[in-house]
């Protein structure tokens, strides 16, 4: 494998197709189902990851999916299942063989489970629910019962706990005796006679000390325990800001009843950073390249509606300025030019002040710093561009008050968009909404607004 | 801990502050600070996480910075000087008394060492080198050595492996008898004799497996051998694809070098979107809050010369049709609508786009549905919004001729930023230019000057 990337720095190209799906393969797969032939496409199939044939399964289309998925059959389990984009699973779980389906799910780890019925239907959550063994089914409709987005739907429920007075040697005996121990484990975690965990244990220090050391002398020096009801956000955040692998899960009354591990830690911040991302955009935060044309339409289409709105109320400043247009054209050609700048800088400044939220580097003790730094930047840029801009529309109507006009308006309109890019984001963000949602209508009408009104309100006081 | 969010859904307001630092706990050490009381500060730090200590650190002013920093002393270490954001590494390296710096990074893990000396410049890099022994420096040198951005700038060189013929017993005692095991570490690599990785084992199956089991029948079944040069985006999107919790790293003879943990990874996804969100708002992609106002002017600054170019071009476009506007002034009033539309519509597509191509969803395999599908959406809302806005201009300039041509110029601005919003940053992508820097300006410009030729051009035919 060989990358593209230098020294020097991050833009040279690079060998994005790392782990792609190999095109040719794809074909080879999407020829075997042509023609029908299934164990080629188990042949094919075999050295993908389950992650791999989810995203294959994601980007063929509707037609070829079902045929795909009916040829594979018995093969598929339930690790593809659980990879699946949220968009496509309600559509294969529909065309899965039930007993096929049945199978698949029973292989699956508890919160994987939790995590596939969340998003589904009453009557397909049904069907899953009764493929599962009676204790499986009394765990998943337990988890279903706590809040969405929590901890609680998060977490596994195996954990590997040892009372707080045992030894290194006794653990180990209890776990080579237990046949049923989670797939993946990072810690004893240990607890009180009440079950409350009061410190963990990592594997490698298990590993490394003698039989007879105490489990509660080798605990780790940090302990991070996640109430039930926290939401996942918070708890990716934790995973993140203090590096935890593993982490115990406690009710109300503090009692063990599960555990997250880092890997569920860093898919939730994946999506949260895609709902950021989507959400700034106006783009509806579960989108996803496999919905179709009339859900993507549907998503999209709030937004769209409000920039309307706000579009109309910029030209209804316009119009008030009518007579002064009439007069004098020059006007009309450089007015966008004033909005489009502030609506860019205050994108700029939202974005920084929506990420810095969200990362929680963005608090009371800086925020009057930030607005200070985003109006002085705001200052410096507006004047940077407002000799160029000025000097642009002097040269071209001939005009030096023109140039001046358009050079004021530029300034104050780049340090009203640094000031609501900033401000408006906070507030949201203390009222309780989510400001990658609603930020930029609010910034760019602002900007638009005071864009043209500035530009066309000084130009008829100052030319006319 | 309460959570706000509800069974419903994602928009409830949340308690945002789980883990923000209390303001009266940062208020009482600025405090501290101020009386000059060293025991209060360490007394009140103490409860603190070494990245609570680095977000406070980062969140104060400068001047306070280097007070507290100054009064800390001794207490400074090396977790609190990893976890601080390069923005202000720098400075606080330079305030930091050289005993307690050279202390602080012995202290560090190797990859942390490198993490922390590659942004550095030359001369803070060499007092760094030199505070470390001289086979701590010579790795850290060699590490550097490696291209930026790599695997093997992430790896840890700590690394336990074992011969593959080795048995549990065998693996437990090595173990037993070695003081220098990692921190943290969740596998035995297993390597031939040539030391190159053939697979690996769990800590968790290796606790609870017998003493005479052959390590090799424990193997994992996914096994992920990491080039030591690979781009660190593309281990970060292994990790996740493929839930990995840690993997070898190999040199280019296949030869076991290092390991990268899923912490590191999720470091680095953390990044990567960092940019990705950065880079669409046309903000530096190492913007940090604790950056100066020149400096954030500075990185500013290109993008928004960008959008002054397209601006202006837009502007030309404008003044082409001059007489027209002098004639119909309802024209100037109702232009920037178009143009708005089309952007945030652009804007809308090129989103999903770009996050698409990072998450490697949008590929060959799919690329011509994706651009159908964007054509067809913005077909579908550009139709539904002709029809509000056509109405709109119609009575409100009472011309059913004029509202019309609003109608058509938006239907088909609209297609047009779907189409560009897509095609774009796919193109961009096929260049191994990040979709992210670059697509933002290329559509926005398309909408803007396709919207004002579509709308004033029809118009003139029409109307004049």
């Amino acid at each position: 494998m060989t990358t593209g990337r230098d020294e020097a720095g991050h833009d040279q190209p690079r060998d994005e197709d790392a782990y792609a799906l190999d095109p040719k393969a794809v074909a080879a797969i999407l020829y075997a189902v042509d023609i029908d032939d299934r164990d080629k496409l188990v042949e094919l199939m075999e050295p993908l990851h389950s992650a791999d044939i989810a995203d294959l399964l994601e980007q063929i289309n509707p037609f070829d999916r079902a045929r795909l998925i009916r040829l594979y059959d018995k093969e598929f389990d339930g690790d593809i299942l659980s990879e699946l984009d949220e968009s496509v699973r309600e559509e294969v779980i529909s065309v899965l063989n039930p007993d096929v389906l049945a199978e698949a799910v029973r292989e699956m780890e508890s919160d994987d489970v939790v995590d596939l019925l969340e998003d589904l239907e009453e009557p397909q959550q049904e069907t899953i629910l009764d493929a599962l063994e009676d204790s499986e089914r009394i765990a998943a409709e337990q988890a279903l019962s706590y809040p969405e987005n929590s901890a609680g739907r998060l977490m596994q429920r195996e954990v590997v706990m040892a009372p707080e007075h045992w030894s290194v040697g006794q653990a180990i005996d209890f776990m080579r005796a237990n046949d049923d121990l989670p797939e993946q484990f990072y810690h004893v975690v240990l607890v009180d006679p009440r079950v409350k965990p009061v410190a963990q244990v990592t594997l490698g220090k298990l590993m490394a000390a003698r039989r007879e050391v105490p489990l509660i002398d080798l605990a780790e020096e940090e302990f991070h325990i996640i109430p039930v009801d926290q939401d996942e956000e918070d708890v990716a955040y934790a995973f993140n800001q203090y590096h935890l692998i593993s982490a115990p899960v406690v009710d109300a009354d503090g009692r063990l009843v599960g555990v997250i591990t880092i890997d569920d830690a860093m898919v939730v911040l994946d999506e949260e950073h895609e709902e950021d991302i989507l959400r700034l955009a106006g783009v509806g935060d579960e989108s996803s390249l496999s919905d179709s044309v009339a859900a993507t339409s549907r998503r999209r289409l709030p937004w769209l509606a409000v920039n309307l709105c706000t579009a109309i109320c910029a030209s209804l400043v316009i119009s008030q300025f009518e007579a002064a247009i009439d007069q004098l054209v020059a006007l009309a050609i450089l007015m966008p030019i004033v909005a489009s700048m502030g609506g860019n800088a205050g994108t700029q400044s939202l974005t920084v002040a929506v990420r810095a939220l969200a990362t929680r580097d963005l608090t009371n003790a800086n925020v009057m710093r930030v607005i200070r730094r985003e109006l002085l930047v705001g200052m410096l840029n507006g004047l940077c561009f407002a000799i160029v801009l000025g000097t642009v529309g002097m040269l071209w109507f001939d005009s030096p008050l023109l140039g001046v006009v358009i050079g004021v308006a530029l300034v104050v309109n780049m340090i009203i968009a640094g000031f609501a890019g900033t401000v408006v984001p906070v507030l949201l963000d203390r009222l309780g909404i989510d400001p990658a949602l609603a930020s930029g209508t609010f910034v760019t009408t602002t900007t638009d607004v005071m864009g043209f009104f500035i530009f066309l309100g000084l130009a008829s006081v100052v030319l006319l």
